[in-house]
C-alpha cells in the first residue's frame, strides 16, 4: 500500500496529487470477469507515473455487477497494482449499512482508500442532515479514509458546496472527486476548507480548470487510454507552462467528449480495443457501439493523437 | 394466483383494473425483514376490495434489501395475499440479467406480475434504443407479464410516450405504472394503444385525473393507510359522480402530499404506526421523522379524516 | 363588457366558465398588423358558443409586439368582440410600473380581465415574496379583475400552490390560468381556495384532467381551430359522458401535440391558412413552417379530424 | 471609440483582451434615471484599468427600462467613458427586428459592440437554426460587432458549443459572453475556433478557470466594486503566479456568490452604496436587501477585503 502519507490540518492523510484511471471491468464473451485481461490493462498502465487506480467506479460498471464478482476484482487488482500505487475502491451503495460492509471487505483486501458515491435512489428525501449522517456513519466505521464522490450525471444529486465543507470537517473523509464540471463549487470548498481534504477532477475535460482553482489531481476515463497526455496536464500545470497546458486540455477535451461523455462505459471499452488494450463487452443495458461508431471513434482517437 | 384474465387487443392479459397498494418493508428494532408485521398489515389490508399488492416497489425499499431479503419478503407476502388478489414484484435492477433472475425467482414464488423499474444510472445512455431492448429482453424470457414502471423522480428517467408506445406492442408487456404525473402523456398512450396496454396511475394524487383521461386504477402509497378512500375514487369516477369525486380527490391530494410527497417512506411508516399498523423504522440512508414531524403528521391524518 | 358577474367567496367576479382561444396576431406581407385579418378571424370564432378570447397571450406574439402595436390589437379586437363575450388582454410585462400601464389601458379600451404572465428575466429573484408583492401591487391598482398566467414552459418559473393560494386572496386576482399540465397543483388549489378563485386550464392537451379535479375552463391554442371540438369536451364533462369524453379528449391531445407544442405559434398559423382562416407569417426569430412540415401538420388535421 | 483593434484569422476585431464592469443603472428617488450618479460612478471607475464598459446589460436592468431610457443611458455612459476604452452595449431583445434597431441606435451613439442576448421567451423554438438565423441576421446589418451574450441562468437558453462555433465563422460576430460557467464548453469552443473569436467569462467567480482554458477577459458585475482586485486576476495569471491569483480568485468567489449570485443587482446596487458609490434603489419587481441582509452584506465585503 502507499506510503506517503502527510498530515495536514491535523489530519493524517493519504498525499492523493495525481491522475488516476477509473479501471472499466473486463468481461470475457461469457460475461465473466476477464481476469487476465484485467491484469494485462494494469501492467499496461503501470508504465506510467499514475498516482494510482480506481476500480469499481462509473466506468468500472459497479452497478452491474454482484457482490460476488466486487470482491474478485478488488483482489485481482491488488495483486498487480504496485504498493507505492494507490487503489482506490468504490464502495458506495444506496444503502448505509451496505456501504459500511463493502468498505470493511475492501479495507481488508487492500484498498488505501473508498470512494463513496452518493445514494441517490430516495432523491427527494437526500436532504444535506441525511447525507452527512450517510458518510459519517461510513467515516466513524472505516478502517481506511474515505473520499466522497460527486457525480450528478448519474445519481441526479449534486452536492453542495455548504454540505462539502460539513464532510471535510470528519478526520477520515479526505477529499472529493467531482464530476459536476462546477469550477465555482470547488473553489469555494477551496476557499473554505484547508488542504488537508483534497479535490480531484472527476473528468478529463475540466482538469486543468480544476487545477487552477485548488484541485490536487483528477480521476479521468480518459486516463485509461492517454495515461500520458493526462498527466502532462498535471505536470505542465504545474510548472506554469500556461499556453501548452491550454492547448494540450483542450484537444483533450475533444477526445474526452466523444470517447466518454458521448458513448459512456461502451466508448472507452472500445477505444481501448482500438488501442490494443482489452476494451470488450458491456453488460446490458448497455449496448456496445455500432461498427459505424467504432470507424469514427477510431478518426477521433487519431485527430485527437491518442492513436497513431 | 388471479384468474381473471382477459383477451384484449389480441393479448391474453391480466385485468388490472382496481386499486393496489405498494406495501413498505416493515423492519424489527435490529433491522431485520419483521415478518409479523407485514403479515399482520396485509391481513388488515384484505378487509378491502383492493386489486391486489405490490412489494418491492419504491415504498418497499427495495434498493435497501439484499437479494435473501427480496425472496423473504416475496414469499411472506404470498402466502398471506389470497389467490384471487394480484401480487405484482418490483424486479426491476440496474443490469438486465439481473432483473430477469429477479423477474423469474419473483413468477416461481408466485407473482401475477413484475413490475419492472426503469434502469437509470448510465442515465445518458438509456436512450429509447437500449431501453426497448433492456424490456423486450426480459419481457421474452419472463413467465409472467411486465408492468413498465417509470419513476422520474427516483431514477432521473422519463420515459416518453413513443417509447413506451413501442414496449406496449410486446405480448408480455401488459402495462405502465407511471409516476410522473404527466396526464398528457397517459393520454397520449391511451390514444395509440389498445386496452390491451393498461395504465395505473403511480400516485393518489393524481388517480382522479388519470382515470379521466384513461387510467384503469393506482399503486398508491396511500391505498396503504387510506385504501376505503382510494377505492372510493374509482368507484365513484366509474358511477360519474363527479363533484363527489373531485371532492374527495382534492382532500387525498391534501393528506397524499404531506404524507408520501414530503416525508417518502419515513412518512408512510410513520402514517402506519399512527393508525396502529405497523410501520417501525426505515433503513438508513433514510431517517425516521422528527416527533416534531410526527405530531405535524397526525394532525394532517385527522384533518384529512384519514384518522378518526 | 360581459355582465354575468357573479358574487362567490365574497368577491364580485366574473364567471369564467367556458372556452377561450388565445388569438394569433395576424401579420401583413410587409409585417404590419393585418386589422382585417384579425376581425375576420374573429368574426368566424364568433359563431361559436366561446367564453371569450384572449389577446396579447403568448400565440398572440406579445412579446414580440411594439407598445403601439398592443393598443392596436386591443382596440381592433374589442370593436369585434361582442359585448357579451369576455376580451381577457394579455398585459404582463417584466417591470411592475409598465405591466400597471398597460393593464390600465387595456382597462380603458374595455378589457373585461388582464392575464398577467409572471416576470422571469431576474428568475432567481422570483422569490414567493417578490412576486407576491408584483401581483398584488397590479391588483390593488387595476381596474379590471386580474388573472394570473403560470406559464413555465416559457418563463422557466412555475408558481407554486402555497404562492398562487396567497395570491387568491386578493379581491382583484380571481383566477389562474395555467399552462403547467401539474393537475397535483390545480387540485391543491382547489382544496385550499372556494370557488370564487377561477382556474383555466392552459391547453387543450389536459383539458378534460383539469376540469376533472376542479378547473372551470381552458385558454386553449387548439380551440382557434377546432373551437367546437374543444367546447365539446366542456359540454360531455358537465354531461357526465365520460367514454365520449376522453375518446374526444385522447383526439385532441394528438391533435394539440403536433400544431402547438410542436410548432408553437408557427404552427398554429399554419393550422389557420390550411383551414381558410387568416394565420399569415410569424415575427423572427420565429420562422415559419417548412413546405414539408406544411404537409405533415395538413395530415394531421385531417387525421385528427379538424379539416375534412 | 477604441483604436486597439486586430485583424486576427482573417477578421477585423476589437482587442477585448481585459476586464469589463458591467454597469448598473442607477435610478432615483422618483425612479428616473439618476444622470449624474452614473456619470460619478464611471469616473470613479475610470481609475483602473479596465478594458472598457457594458452599459444594459443583466445588472443594469435593461429589461425594466423603456426604450427612451435606454437610450439616454447610453448617451450619458459614452460621454463619459474615455475614448480608449470600449462602451458594449446590451441590446438584445426578444424580436429580431427590434434588437438590430437597438444595435444600429448604439452604433449611432459610439458604442463600439454590441452584447446580443439570445432570445428566449418561445425557448421550444429556440433551436439551433433560429438563433443562428436570428445571430446572423443581426450581424449582418449591424455597423459595429457583435459579442453573443449566452446568460442561461436568466434565459433557461443555454447555447451549446456547436451553435457557438456556427457563429463564430461571421465575420461580425466577434465574441461570447458566457454566465454559464461551463468551462467544458469554453475549450470547446477554444479547440474549435480561432483566436478570433474572444470569450469573456461572465462572471468573477470563475475567471480563473475560464482564463486557463481560453477566456481572454471577462465581464463581471464584482468589477463595479473590486475592479483592482478583477483585474489582478487576469494579470496574475498573465504572470503565470498560480499560487496568488488561485488564492485571490477563491476570495473573488466567496464575495461574489454573496453580492451577486444571491441578491442579484439588488446586491450589486446595496454594496454600491455601502462603498461610497451610488447604487440606489432597484425597480420593481426586484425588492431592496432588507435592512438585516445589508448588514450581513456588509460583513461580507469586509471579510473579503472589498471594503476596509
Amino acid at each position: 500500500m502507499a506510503e506517503n502519507n502527510l498530515e495536514i490540518s491535523g489530519k493524517q492523510v493519504i498525499f492523493l496529487n495525481g491522475i488516476y484511471p477509473p479501471l472499466p471491468t473486463p468481461f470475457d464473451a461469457k460475461g465473466r470477469i476477464a481476469v487476465d485481461a484485467l491484469e494485462r490493462n494494469l501492467e499496461f498502465l503501470n508504465q506510467f507515473d499514475l498516482r494510482g487506480f480506481v476500480v469499481m467506479g462509473t466506468n468500472g460498471e459497479h452497478v452491474l455487477l454482484s457482490e460476488r464478482e466486487k470482491y474478485q476484482v478488488m483482489e485481482v487488482a491488488r495483486a498487480v497494482i504496485p504498493p507505492d500505487k494507490l487503489m482506490i475502491v468504490g464502495t458506495g451503495c444506496q444503502s448505509t449499512s451496505e456501504t459500511m460492509v463493502l468498505t470493511n471487505g475492501a479495507a481488508s483486501i487492500g484498498a488505501d482508500a473508498a470512494l463513496v458515491l452518493t445514494p441517490s435512489y430516495y432523491r427527494k428525501q437526500m436532504t444535506p442532515e441525511v447525507l452527512v449522517n450517510h458518510y459519517r456513519t461510513i467515516a466513524d466505521h472505516s478502517p481506511i479514509p474515505i473520499l466522497v464522490y460527486n457525480m450528478p450525471a448519474c445519481t441526479g444529486i449534486d452536492l453542495d458546496a455548504d454540505t462539502i465543507v460539513m464532510l471535510a470537517r470528519h478526520p477520515n473523509i479526505i477529499g472529493l472527486k467531482d464530476s459536476s464540471g462546477d469550477v465555482v463549487k470547488i473553489g469555494t470548498i477551496r476557499h473554505e476548507v484547508g488542504p488537508g481534504f483534497q479535490l480531484l477532477a472527476g473528468s478529463a475535460s475540466f482538469l486543468l480548470p480544476a487545477l487552477s482553482i485548488g484541485a490536487v489531481g483528477g480521476i479521468l476515463a480518459l486516463a485509461n487510454i492517454a495515461p500520458a497526455q493526462c498527466i502532462a496536464v498535471h505536470r505542465l500545470f504545474l510548472d506554469g507552462r500556461l499556453k501548452e497546458v491550454q492547448d494540450l486540455q483542450v484537444r483533450l477535451i475533444y477526445a474526452n467528449t466523444a470517447v466518454t461523455s458521448r458513448w459512456g462505459v461502451a466508448g472507452l471499452k472500445a477505444a481501448m480495443d482500438s488501442l490494443g488494450m482489452y476494451g470488450g463487452p458491456v453488460r446490458t443495458p448497455l449496448l456496445a457501439l455500432s461498427s459505424e461508431n467504432k470507424k469514427l471513434l477510431d478518426s477521433i482517437l487519431i485527430k485527437s493523437r491518442i492513436k497513431k
